[in-house]
């Protein structure tokens, strides 16, 4: 009878600490035991020549998502989730979202429906665009007694941002329930003057989508929800923070010893402003807040990478299908940037393109690449150690990887429902061969056999990383209301 | 026939940059001669021992000024610009208001009417909180015209903040019409959080308003207008930068070649929050916005001054009368923080205070002290070198001080209209003998002596440190409306 | 028949990255399985409410070394590896010397005979007092190849440090042999200057050798090493750094994108300046070098720690006794500082004290603990992953651990050669019961069982974090002698 | 009867201060009155359309200096002050130098001989290259009490380093007897390593002597003698900061709180490290130390400038003549970089060039560039009010400047006694047309007609600014001997 339900054998295994020689015997969905010549599997998978590298986990992901107005999100939780397993990756933290006036239960009532289909693993952060007294008292408690444990607003775009005042309610919610705020940070004011100016001045090509948001505007938002961190001591994470100078904000604030954590995208490492001015209406494919930068900021990213300051690195995979029916840009081929829907695709890409660019370039080494591609947002999030690592009693959530493998990326490659990738033609060297979600295949051999569905909702409880630190600026508390 | 209508003898004069003997020849109001042994004047006086100063500009200075509600300025122009004479102020620069829904332009000319009164020179910031487009584009480029030549905001206090689109409108026709813009910072919501969590708490004394407003609330806002102003390329001014962290953040605007200044007052350089607990309601005289702060934000302030970060040091002179018919507190012994007026009076002891506590005490020379309480300030707006210093042509604005008389300060010496100053009993080391406006004197040997109506308005043209440096953070300038 | 020789069951089991329930088994000294419920040891340790962690690495250790002159380190490898191994340490780096116009080759061979009797693996670091070339051409490439990768200079005290000139010569040595060079970094003329000034002013007492030393003396050598070590492009660690102002460099000099580490010791976490000035002569039991400092600079480097900049905390262990045959001060009641030995032994208490410190007090959680105690220390000196971790092929050296177990550290505890600790008294929350070296116990039950003779030296071969980075300041590579 | 000697009529006069129209009346060599229609002079300059300055103060040049070895300095006093004179400089500070085993103050008096030739004011700093005893203890004190009031120490330079033992005993000397100490800072044994390797590369033309001395080299003597100064309390300035990493150190400091002060030369704001490329053996004529740096260098150290962070500009006029008898190099067209003279001349440009790059292109304003040029080294070298403005009691040393003549500089333009200027063919607006020291002209119209021996020494007393500022890092003043 065989010891285990599945052997993987004669791998190399990697934790965000480790890279050892290791078998991992797989029972019931999960790691039992790591050794060398474990016992015989039911299944067995040789590894020889490969790593076995934790699943990773994207804990900032748009699919199926609702958007506001007629655009619409192409990915289905069931195509989506196959393309990040295409890559490597394991669990995805989505939205559930609000609406204005409505409840933020029901769209997490509604977005658990649409998840179903996941291949994958999954959980939700809240978006709150509308944080009456009865959402942030009533609803939000139960919420996170259910395991919704992490919250996001935004500081911008019209149908979604909150004041600054809302704000500081979302933060003494969360400091008060024990979860995490999440913030896309940008400074909308300045962003409406900017793209008012644009507009009146008949500078309306997707490369104008970066000239309405220098960086600037980031840099400020940044500081400023720092700030209000700091006052009501309550941890935050900062979204896609995009070159040197917000990330610098952010390593201020670590410096004053807040629980201030920042995450970047790939594309803020791949991408820059000038891929906005390609020919014809190619730039609209690139068009996302905060704008792609420049070479320089994408340095200074890898070296917030490398010293701890930036720790997580997501895709913020937000598909919109570029083609119409005729084929043609579906917004129109001469629509003013402010009509190009925000976001990239990047689901997939993100662990190849992080491993090709870090590890293989020599910028990051083995176990910083699986602390930002998974156990970072592990901890972060809640999920730690049942997801992240690859360890005795961790859901066997897997990439078998061919570190040497060359790809060239391609739409075919990708394997989701929008019609474009921005990273078409990026070679890459190292992709997954099989990707475990709880012992299970859901990709081999580069091919999608994980079944829609099979992903499951991942309660999250309380844990370390959102306990504030006890560090007020004054001598008074104002989410607690007594002195501190 | 006498060669100058009066002649100040034997002085030693100072400049921002230089210190020497010098008789001083006045004719027609103006400094015409500099050199020992003038001719004779028709009047003279013996300045043997004596500093021969320029005159003092406060730039801010609330005199006579309409406060929304209940609350009374306990000065009029004639006993304003009476203290402020007395303490060696020979201009100051106070605030026409708009109200809301209102015109400025009629708030000029009201408060010119008023102004008429004064004893010293005199000009206007404009304060707008009510930035139409009409204000903008009709009244502002005509009182610019006519001299008013500097805006005020809040970004905080209910019934005078603007919102930080209102900022933008404000700062770019500051930028078009070449003007500069005084900035009240401090993070509006965050303070009304604090605000609301204390008074919950009970937590109501005069004491409580400090926690109400810890430095992290001024730092981030301080922060934001710094991004704000860089985004637009437009000069500013930070009002009452109140310590280390905020005086940090103008410093880091600067580094990146803003064109970013920053005044602090007396009031931040030797009062701290422990003031605001002073035993029984005397706490009550000592609220003013930023709060009081530490020692060690009084020591960070100064390094700032001698390295030149704060060029500016002004009053904010708020003079409220704090006892009502009964001898006690007009707004109730018991009266929550927020019912208290914000403000403390401060005209006469402002340039006292800072040559005691900044020459004596060895932290500044004597030209630091003129730059600090003059020249700075009429570079600043435009008035130099009318105002502000002592060199052929300019006014013969100069304060004839004894650098050794010792004086103990109450309301007696300061001569205000209030009934109280937040200075009682402190002691100084030197004092203004003499105070002359356009070669007049207004104060003699401590006595007030000029007229109400002596002194004049102070138009303002264009002039070097109001244009913008041209930096620009993106490839486009939103105010011009063309790609720099 | 056992299917492994030990297994420890039912512990939770700690990382650098994870903490989870594992039984671990052992088989030929190193971790052959993790897992639960795992097959029969032939010996068995129950674990259960233990932690069990990778035993410690201490790689700043002097033990059984001669001193120059008259003092005597008062432990031999028998005792000291006794001693480590209480604490939980299964490594020690400690040095071998050269003497000035002596064989660095021969100090080696001398060490490693003494180190023969250790109880626990060990390295060494070399001394380099004299780096003629014939030490740098003829000997130093033999001993890097025989598994002596590490270097160290002093840039002070009379008899071992060397000149700027010299240490460039051995950083480029490093840098061409692939070595790590670390340096005990302090302004040596300062010292010396302040040193004759005390002298002369009779200020002599064991806390004078604190003003002798002021922060500023590290600081400017720390730069300096940093400076050297970015002009040559090679990687450095920068021994016991003692405060904010160095941590700060080391911070700039990795924000520059150096490899440049830096190790604190556990003195400089918990001692302050005022212990050496305790009551009668026992203040002398402090001195060491840099001098502990104070509370505020505890807790910038626990803050350091907590962001990353300091990665590895060890004991400088550096034993003398205190006491002469009368029971007296060895070295006189009433010596000058000067005539103090530098240096406080340690061995036993790091671990623990950094565990009570930091895990139990909140400052750290535990992957922290076990990257700072062990798993940094063994990247950095190129043992991982066969020491600094728990994973399957690594060394068995393991701390089964108590982490609720109360202890107050006496010189009875500690275990050492010498006469007494200045962790007396302290209290600690949390000790290991069980140390295992390779599999074979140490220490049991807190009573010493290991062999002298059991440890083994651990040669080390090329790896990783010794790569320079390529980064040049110029357009030349000095040490390579072409154009980069 | 004429009322003063001279009048300067109808000028624009400009002090670090202000700006105004005024004439100026000279009577006994001094500025005796300043204002508009002063009496008649029995000679008379009409300035109108002129600006009306102070005389330059150049405070760092080598004049008729003799120089170890071969290597002739180019200009006698006689051409030297004539030089500068052309240029608007009206005092120069040169050295008077300490040969290894002599005496200082046989040097001094040796340089009192030759400058007697001088056409303008001036003084020394006194080399120190062998600090011993008798020279600490018996020439300074004498030296210093005749009006010596600055050291200047080298930290490199073989012929003319000393150690940091010496340099600490030169600063503690300077603290005691007050005086400043001014230190050529670089890295002494990084330059020779890099200098051994290039020379053994063959890399040895003249654009490798910057590849010899990067910045890292200057930055970590910069921080070294900053902190040196920290230590002992006692004040600096460090000599020829080339770019913004040494600049910043300079910040550092003074954000400290130190009295520590630098200056920059014309060369660093206008010449970069590829003039020293310039094609065949023209590279030789840029060779100076430290090197010519990058544009960003440039933009860095105008930044600083505009701070006031460097505060002093000045020439390090350091002129060899290129051509040997046959109009060849000198020193060999294929000599190494090692062996050509260090140092350029510009005693002439230097006020030119900064006021054409500073003033006309908008960097900096009038007042400014009075203070960089003249008001801020008198007061830094105790020669204010005497000279550096222009004020009632003043030497009337004064360069009255076409503010809009435009003049292409060559070596028939700058009327030293060297053979060629490295700002050959540069261009610039504004120059100095009269240039009177003590009132008597020295230049008139471009034309030098001040008569050798005119000038005079400038004996310093005490002064405010080498007063330490009583900051010490550790409880301990060591050069004083007593706590603190």
């Amino acid at each position: 009878m065989p010891e285990f339900d599945l052997v993987i054998r004669n791998g190399t295994v990697a934790t965000a600490s480790d890279v050892f020689g290791s078998d991992v015997g797989i029972t019931g969905g999960q790691v039992v035991a790591l050794g060398r010549g474990l016992g015989a599997g039911a299944k067995e998978i040789d590894a020889t020549g490969r790593l076995v590298l934790p699943g990773g986990i994207d804990s900032h992901t748009h699919i199926e998502e609702p958007r506001g107005g007629p655009t619409v999100n192409a990915d289905s939780f069931a195509s989506g989730s196959a393309s990040a397993a295409v890559g490597g990756t394991t669990t995805v933290i989505g939205f559930a979202r609000q609406e204005r006036g409505g409840s933020i239960a029901q769209g997490v009532a509604e977005h658990l429906e649409r998840a179903r289909h996941s291949r994958i693993d999954y959980g939700f952060h809240l978006i709150l665009t509308d944080p009456r007294p009865e959402i942030l008292e009533e609803e939000l408690p139960r919420l996170v007694e259910q395991g919704h444990r992490s919250f996001k607003i935004f500081l911008t775009y019209a149908g979604a941002r909150i004041t600054d005042d809302q704000a500081l309610e979302v933060l003494a919610a969360a400091r008060r329930l024990g979860a995490l705020t999440c913030i896309h940070a940008e400074h909308h004011e300045l962003i409406e003057f900017h793209t008012r100016a644009l507009l009146k001045a008949g500078l309306t090509a997707p490369k104008h989508h970066a000239w309405a948001k220098p960086m600037v505007v980031e840099r400020e938002c940044v500081h400023r929800v720092c700030a209000m961190a700091e006052a009501l001591d309550v941890p935050i994470q900062v979204f896609h923070v995009s070159g040197g100078e917000s990330a610098e904000e952010i390593e201020r604030a670590q410096r004053r010893g807040l629980k201030v954590w920042a995450e970047t995208c790939t594309q803020y490492l791949v991408l820059t402003a000038e891929d906005l001015d390609r020919p014809g209406f190619e730039g609209a494919k690139y068009v996302c807040s905060p704008a792609p930068r420049s070479r320089a900021d994408q340095a200074a990213l890898w070296e917030m990478i490398r010293r701890g300051v930036i720790g997580n690195i997501t895709s913020d995979h937000a598909p919109t299908r570029y083609a119409g029916p005729d084929g043609k840009s579906a917004f129109g081929e001469d629509a003013p940037f402010t009509r190009i829907p925000n976001g990239v695709p990047g689901l997939a890409v993100r662990m190849p393109v992080l491993f090709s660019e870090g590890v293989v370039k020599g910028r990051i080494d083995l176990p910083t690449f699986v602390s930002i591609t998974a156990t970072h947002a592990a901890k972060l999030f809640g999920l730690h150690p049942r997801k992240g690592t690859i360890a005795v009693g961790s859901d066997a959530d897997i990439a078998i990887w061919d570190p040497a493998k060359r790809v060239t990326i391609t739409q075919a490659v990708v394997q989701d429902a929008n019609d474009h990738t921005p990273y078409e033609g990026f070679e890459v060297t190292g992709w997954p061969e099989t990707t475990l979600v709880r012992g299970v295949p859901v990709v081999e051999g580069g091919r999608v056999v994980g079944a829609p569905g099979h992903g499951r909702f991942l309660p999250r409880g309380p844990y370390e990383m959102i306990k504030p630190r006890g560090i007020f600026p004054g001598p008074f508390n104002p989410v607690d209301g007594v002195p501190a």
